[in-house]
C-alpha cells in the first residue's frame, strides 16, 4: 500500500514538473538570486550582490536535478544511490544518512527534486573566493560549532545530532550516540512529566532526602561542597563549570569571527543561496507538499499542537479579559480589603475611589494597557503600559503574586487563561514569572503563591524571568553588589535541590519550572565590555549595570552547575532561554550562541550573516513575536521571520504580551493568522512552525512523543510523524538535506586544507 | 460641567501643542508632501510630484492655525468667529455651518487646530493651475455631483446633505431640508424595523391588499400599469424612471471628465493635500483624540457596533466551522437520504462513499476551501474553492438553498453563524443570497427556504446578489435573451409588491431584504461598450456577456422604479450596493458613482483621481476587504484602505468570504485586528471605521439610533454620539470641516467664473 502510494506520488511529480515548469523555475530563480530585498537586508556588509559562486552552483543543481529526474523516471530507486556511482562528483555524507532514512522512512515520502551534490573543483572555480578564504571560513565556522557544542553539553542543553556527526567526521573520529548532547529519550527526561491520572501535581510526599551539602557563592558562581569545612577551604565537589578565562577566549574568538571579512562574505553567500534554494523548492514542490497534507487524515493546522514559546505571565490575558476581570472583581469584592494605601488598609471601593475611577465606566481605552504608535521605539513607554489606567496600584492588585491578597486575583486570571487553552486543546504556553534577585525570600514567596493558589495547568510550562535591572536595585541600595543579586537568584534553588524537604513548596514549584529567561530593554547600552579585566560580581558595586554578556555568562554558569547537581539527583534540569536580539548589539546574539538552548526574538540576526549562518547550522530555535516587534521595534512587513523560515532557521511564533499587542480571544491564533496572511504562509509552513514551537518548548518527553511522534528526537524526515504534525515529508527531507549539505561544505573546506 | 470640561481640554491642547511640537509637525509635513509612496500610487497620471499649490496652501494653513491658536489662548470663543472678521479672507461657509454646531454640540468637543480658510487670491497665485483650468475642473466636478444627486434621489438612495447644501448655494437657491435625498428619520424608514417584543418576523397577517396593477417588462425595464388594457397600450403609471438617453449622456460626460487633464491634475492635488492634511491632523491631535476616548465611559472598540457590510452567505462560516458541521452531520445523519446521484437517491454515507471519503478523516486541508497563494490573480481558481473537497455534490448539500433536503444544512449553518454573532452582541452582518435570473421561480424557492427554516436573526440584514453570468445561461440555453434574465430577477418582486398576498412567503422575505448586489469577476472583459447603440435587453440574444455598465444600468433602473412603487405602498425600499472596483476598468466605478448607494471593494479608485475625489465629495461608503484582496488581487500592505481612510473616504471593513480567507472564530474581529496591526490604526480610526460600517449598512433607523445616537442622520460632529460610537468629536469636526472646505473650493471656482 505504502509503496504503491509512493509510486503514484512519483508519477504525479513527473507529470507536474515537466520541462516547461522547470524552465519557468529556472527563469524565476535567475531573477530571484538578484532579488533586491535579499541584498538590502545585509547590505551593511558590502558584499558583491552578484555572487558567482551561487549562480554557478545553482546552475549545477538544476542541471543535476534535471538528470536525476530523467534517470529517476527510468528507475524508481532513490537518486542518492545513483549519485554514488557518478564519477568526478563527491557523494556528500548526507546521501548516506538520507538514503538510510529512505530505506525505512517512518512514512511514505518523496525527496525533493533539488538533488544535492557538488564537486569541490566546481565549487572552487566558481566561487571566486580563494581557496585560502574558503578554508579560513570553514575553519572558523568549525571552531564556532565546537564551542557551542561544548557549552551545550556542559549545561545539559541541546545540540543537533547531525551537526555533531559532521564535527566528529571532520575530526576523523567516530560519532558515538552516547556522546550526543541531545540524548535519546531512554537516557534523559529533562522536564517533569505530566502527572499521571489521579496524581496531585502539588504532592510533596516523594521529595528526595537531604544530601547535607553546603552551597556558597564565590566569584559570582555557586559552588557545592560536601560540608561547611570543605566550603571554608573552598574544596568544591566535582561539578564542572565553565572556565572563566576559556569562556572569554572563546567569546573573543567568536567576536573576531563575526567581523572577519572572508567569513562574512562566505556566510552571506551561503545564506543567500539558502534563500534562493528554498524559493526553488517551493516552486517545484509546493503542490506536492499540499498533496501530502491533503492525504493526511484527521490532522490539519487547527489540531496540530502549538506552543506559545514566549509569553509573560503578567500580560498573558488580553486587554478585554483583564477589563472584564476587573469589573467582575469589583462587583463581587468591592467591600473587601485589598490594598494598603499609605499604611492604611482600604477596600476595593476605596481604592478605586482614590483613583477617581468606577470600574463600570472603565474601558479598554481608559485601561490603556495596549501598545500603540506611541510605543514604537519607546520601550520605556511600553513598560508603563503594564500599569492599568496608569496606576501602579492596579498592577499591584491584579498582576502581582505578592500583595495584600496574596496574589489571589493574579492567580485567578492566569487560571482563566489556562482554562481557555485547555478548552482550545491544541494550544500550550510557557509563561514567565519574575525573580528579581533583590531578596533571598523571593523564591519562597513565589512558590508559596504557586502552591497556595494551585496555579497548575497541563497546558502551561513555567519559566523564570530575571530582569536585568541591577542598576535600579543598587541605586536604591537594595543590594550591595551584583554578586548578591546572583546569590539571591540562585542560592535558594541550590539549597532546595540539596535539601528538598527544607522547602517543600519551592521544591514542588521547581519541578514545574523548566527554564530561565533574561529580560529587559536590549537597546539600552551598558557601556561595559565583558573581558578578563571585568570586576567579579562581588566586586561589582557601582550603580552602573553590567553588560548583557556579563549577565548572560553568570546566569549560564550557575544554571550549568545547577543542572549537573539536579541531574545527579534525578531531578528536572533547566533550559537557558534568554530574550536576545530584539534590539541592541549583535554581541548579545553571540553570547546566546555560546550559552542558550534557544532564544526569544533574534531580530538582529539580520545584522550578522556569520551569526545567522551559525544559528542555522546549530538549529537554535528562535521564538519570534512579529506583532510585539511591530509595536516596539520593527514594522510587521519588515520582520525577518519569513526570511529566517525560508533559510531554514528554526523559528516559532509566540505572543510575548497578549495584553499589550493582541485584539482577539485567541492571541496565539491571531499571531499565526496574521503571519499567514501577511507572509502568505502555506499550510505546510504553518504546521512546520507549529512543530518547531513544540521542539523549542520545554514540554516533557511524553508530551512531545504524543504531539510529534515517537521518533521526534531523530533528525530529518525520520523524526517526523506527519499524522501528528501535518508537516510534509518532502519538506522535512528538504530541510535535512539542506542542513547536511551546508555542514558538508565545512567538512570539505577543512579536508582541502 | 460640560463647559468646564471644554475649557480644560483647551488648556490641555495648548500645553501639548507648543511651539516645539508645531515646528516638528511642520518639518514632518514638509517631508510628508514629498512622500514617495503617495506619489507612486497615482504616478500613472504623470502629475508633478512637487505641487506648489499644496505647499503654499499648507504653509498658509499652518500659519493661520498658529495665529488662530494664539488668539484662542487669549479668548476662548471659537476661532471661526474670528475668521469672519479677518480682512482679505473669505470665510468659507463651513465656518457658519460648523460654528452653528459649536453653539450646540451634542457633546463637548474641540475643533482641531487646523484652521481652515483660504483666500482665492493665494489659491490662484499659488496653484500654478490657470484660472481657466481651475474653473473648468470645478464646473466639471459640480456637474458630476448634480448627476449623482439626481440618480440617488430617483432611486431613494442617499446623498450627503452637506453636499446638497453646497450645490444649492452654487445655484443661488436656498437649500430646503425637504429636498434632501437623505431625509430625516421622521420622514422615511427605508428598512424594515426589527420586530417588537413578541412579534413574529414571519407573520403574514398584515400583508397589504392587492392593488390590481399589472407589471410587464419593456426594453429591459419593468413598467407598472393600472390594468392589462393599459399595459397593452403601454400607458404606464407615473413612476419616474431614468431616461435612457440622458443616462448615457451623463455617463459620457463623466467618462470625458475623468480623462480630462486639468481635472485630473486638480483632483490629484486635492487628494494629495487631503492626505497630508490628515497626517498633520494626526500629529497635532492624536493625543487629544485619545484623551476624549479615555474620558468616554463604558464604551470602547470592543463594544462599538460593527457591521460586516460585505459577506456572502455561502461562505459566511469559517473553514473550521464548515468542517465541524460536516462531521457532525455525518455522525447524526449518515443513513439519511440527502442527495440524488445519477437519478438514484443516496444516503449521506453512500454519497461520501461515492467520493471515496470518510468525514472522520476530513481536514481543512482536504476540505480545501481556503484561498492561498494559488488563487492570487486567479478568480477562476478561487471560485472552485467554493466546492468542499473539490466536489460540487458537497457544495450542493451544504451550501445551497435548493437541494434534496431543501437547504436544511445550509440554513442550519447560517443560523449557527448568526447565533455566534448574537452571542458576540456587537457584531452584525449583511449576507448575500443569490438570485440568478435563470427561472422566474427562483424567488419563490428562495423565500420558501427562508420561511420554512426561519432563517431570521436580528444580527443579519439580507441582501440579494445577482451574478453577472448571462453568457453561461445563454450558452446553455437557459434563457433566450438578456431581457428574460432581468424579467426573472425583477418581475416576481414587482408582482409581490403589487399583490403581497399572492405570495406571502416572498412578501415576508422581501421585508427582510435590504438591497441588491451585483457580483462576479470584474477582471473579465466583456468587449462591449454601453452606448445609445447597444441592443436593448430583449434584443441581446448573443452568447457574449454585456458589459458591467450595461448590467448596472438595468439593475439600477429597475430598482429605482421598484423603490418608487414600494415607497408609495409604505414598504421597505432596496439599496443598490454592487461589487465594484475590485478589478477591471475604472468605468465600473463610474457606473456605480451614478447608480449605487454604496459599493464593495473600490480598490481601483486608486487608478482615477477624479473618481476618488468624487467618491470623497459624495461620501460614498466603501466596504473594503483587505484580506480577500490579499488572496485575490492585491497584497495586504499595498491595499489602499489606509490611504482612503486618511483622505476622508468613507471606508468600512468587511470579510467577503470567511470560509476562504479567515482563520479564527471571529472573522470580522480578525479583519479589524489585522488592519489595526498592519496599518497601525488608532482606536479612534477603528471606531470611525466601525461607525462607517453602521452608516453604510442597511440596519433600520431604530437600530442606527440605538447604535450611533439619536442625531445620526445629521452630518458632522452634531451627528456623532461619542457615548455610543467612541469616535472623538475632534475627528468628526476634522472630517466635516475638511469636506466643507473641499466643497467650498468648487463653489469658489464657479463664483470666479
Amino acid at each position: 500500500m505504502m509503496r504503491k502510494l509512493g509510486l503514484e506520488l512519483k508519477t504525479l511529480i513527473k507529470k507536474e514538473t515537466d520541462d516547461k515548469m522547470r524552465a519557468f523555475a529556472e527563469k524565476v530563480f535567475a531573477s530571484e538570486t538578484k532579488d533586491e530585498n535579499v541584498r538590502d537586508e545585509i547590505s551593511m556588509f558590502d558584499v558583491d550582490e552578484d555572487c558567482p559562486i551561487m549562480h554557478e552552483e545553482m546552475a549545477h543543481h538544476l542541471h543535476t536535478s534535471d538528470n536525476a529526474e530523467k534517470r529517476q523516471s527510468l528507475n524508481t530507486a532513490s537518486p542518492y544511490l545513483h549519485s554514488k556511482k557518478r564519477s568526478r562528483t563527491i557523494a556528500v555524507p548526507v546521501a548516506s544518512v538520507a538514503s538510510k532514512s529512505v530505506a525505512a522512512p517512518p512514512h511514505d515520502y518523496k525527496f525533493p527534486l533539488l538533488f544535492l551534490n557538488v564537486t569541490i573543483k566546481s565549487l572552487m572555480s566558481a566561487s571566486q573566493v580563494t581557496m585560502d578564504d574558503f578554508e579560513l571560513s570553514c575553519k572558523g565556522l568549525y571552531r564556532a560549532l565546537t564551542i557551542r557544542e561544548k557549552y551545550m553539553r556542559l549545561a545539559y542543553q541541546r545540540f543537533p545530532r547531525t551537526s555533531s556527526q559532521y564535527l566528529r567526521d571532520i575530526e576523523g573520529e567516530t560519532f558515538k550516540p552516547e556522546d550526543q548532547v541531545q540524548p535519546g529519550e531512554e537516557k534523559r527526561r529533562p522536564f517533569t512529566s505530566p502527572p499521571k491520572n489521579g496524581e496531585d501535581p502539588f504532592d510533596t510526599k516523594d521529595l528526595p532526602k537531604n544530601l547535607g551539602y553546603v552551597a556558597r557563592m564565590k566569584d559570582g558562581l555557586i559552588y557545592v561542597y560536601n560540608d561547611a569545612a570543605a566550603a571554608d577551604k573552598h574544596q568544591p565537589k566535582d561539578l564542572p563549570c565553565p572556565d572563566y578565562d576559556t569562556f572569554i577566549d572563546d567569546m573573543n574568538f567568536l567576536i573576531a569571527l563575526i567581523a572577519q571579512g572572508p567569513t562574512k562574505t562566505y556566510t552571506h553567500r551561503r545564506l543567500k543561496f539558502l534563500m534562493s534554494k528554498f524559493n526553488v523548492h517551493e516552486m517545484l514542490n509546493e503542490m506536492e507538499e499540499m498533496r501530502e497534507l491533503k492525504m493526511n487524515p484527521h490532522r490539519d493546522f487547527y489540531n496540530c499542537r502549538k506552543v506559545d514559546t514566549h509569553i509573560h505571565a503578567a500580560a498573558c490575558m488580553n486587554q478585554k479579559h483583564l477589563l472584564r476581570f476587573i469589573k467582575k472583581s469589583y462587583r463581587v469584592d468591592s467591600e473587601r480589603v485589598v490594598h494598603k494605601l499609605k499604611g492604611k488598609e482600604v477596600t476595593m471601593k476605596e481604592l478605586f475611589d482614590s483613583l477617581n475611577l468606577h470600574p463600570y465606566d472603565l474601558t479598554v481605552d481608559s485601561l490603556d494597557v495596549h501598545a500603540g504608535r506611541q510605543t514604537f521605539q519607546r520601550f520605556d513607554k511600553f513598560n508603563a503600559k503594564y500599569n492599568p489606567v496608569g496606576a501602579s496600584e492596579l498592577r499591584d492588585l491584579y498582576m502581582k503574586t505578592e500583595n495584600h491578597i496574596n496574589g489571589e486575583y493574579f492567580a485567578t486570571i492566569i487560571k482563566e487563561v489556562a482554562s481557555d487553552l485547555e478548552d482550545a486543546k491544541y494550544q500550550y504556553a510557557e509563561p514567565r514569572l519574575s525573580i528579581y534577585g533583590c531578596n533571598p525570600n523571593e523564591w519562597t514567596k513565589l512558590s508559596g503563591w504557586f502552591v497556595k493558589h494551585r496555579v497548575y495547568s497541563p497546558n502551561f510550562k513555567w519559566m523564570i524571568q530575571i530582569p536585568r535591572i541591577y542598576d535600579i536595585f543598587r541605586g536604591r541600595d537594595f543590594v550591595p553588589h551584583f554578586g548578591r543579586m546572583l546569590e539571591n537568584i540562585f542560592l535558594p534553588v541550590f539549597q532546595a535541590t540539596i535539601d528538598p524537604q527544607s522547602n517543600p513548596e519551592l521544591s514542588i514549584f521547581l519541578k514545574h519550572v523548566t527554564g530561565f529567561d533574561s529580560v529587559d530593554d536590549e537597546s539600552k547600552h551598558s557601556g561595559h565590555m565583558f573581558s578578563t579585566k571585568s570586576p567579579k560580581p562581588e566586586e561589582w558595586d557601582i550603580v552602573k549595570n553590567p553588560s548583557y554578556t556579563y549577565y548572560i555568562y553568570y546566569m549560564y554558569a550557575n544554571i550549568a552547575v545547577l543542572n549537573q547537581l539536579r541531574k545527579q539527583r534525578g531531578m528536572n534540569t533547566f533550559m537557558f532561554r534568554p530574550h536576545c536580539g530584539e534590539a541592541g548589539a549583535v554581541t548579545h546574539l553571540l553570547a546566546a550562541f555560546m550559552t542558550a538552548d534557544n532564544i526569544s526574538h533574534g531580530l538582529n540576526l539580520k545584522k550578522s550573516p556569520v551569526l545567522q549562518y551559525l544559528y542555522f547550522l546549530t538549529q537554535i530555535p528562535i521564538a519570534m513575536s512579529p506583532l510585539s516587534n511591530n509595536s516596539l521595534f520593527l514594522e510587521y512587513a519588515k520582520n525577518p521571520l519569513l526570511e529566517f523560515h525560508k533559510k531554514g532557521l528554526v523559528v516559532s511564533l509566540s505572543t510575548d504580551d497578549p495584553m499589550q499587542f493582541h485584539y482577539t480571544k485567541e492571541p496565539l491564533m491571531e499571531e499565526y493568522a496574521i503571519a499567514a496572511q501577511v507572509f502568505k504562509l502555506s499550510t505546510c509552513d504553518m504546521c512546520e512552525i507549529s512543530r518547531n514551537s513544540v521542539i523549542q518548548s520545554s514540554l516533557s518527553d511524553e508530551e512531545k512523543v504524543h504531539f510529534l511522534g515517537h521518533d521526534y528526537l531523530k533528525e530529518g524526515p525520520e523524526g517526523n510523524d506527519i499524522r501528528k504534525t501535518n508537516v510534509a515529508q518532502i519538506r522535512m527531507a528538504y530541510r535535512f538535506e539542506t542542513l547536511c549539505y551546508e555542514l558538508n561544505l565545512i567538512k570539505e573546506g577543512l579536508k582541502a586544507e
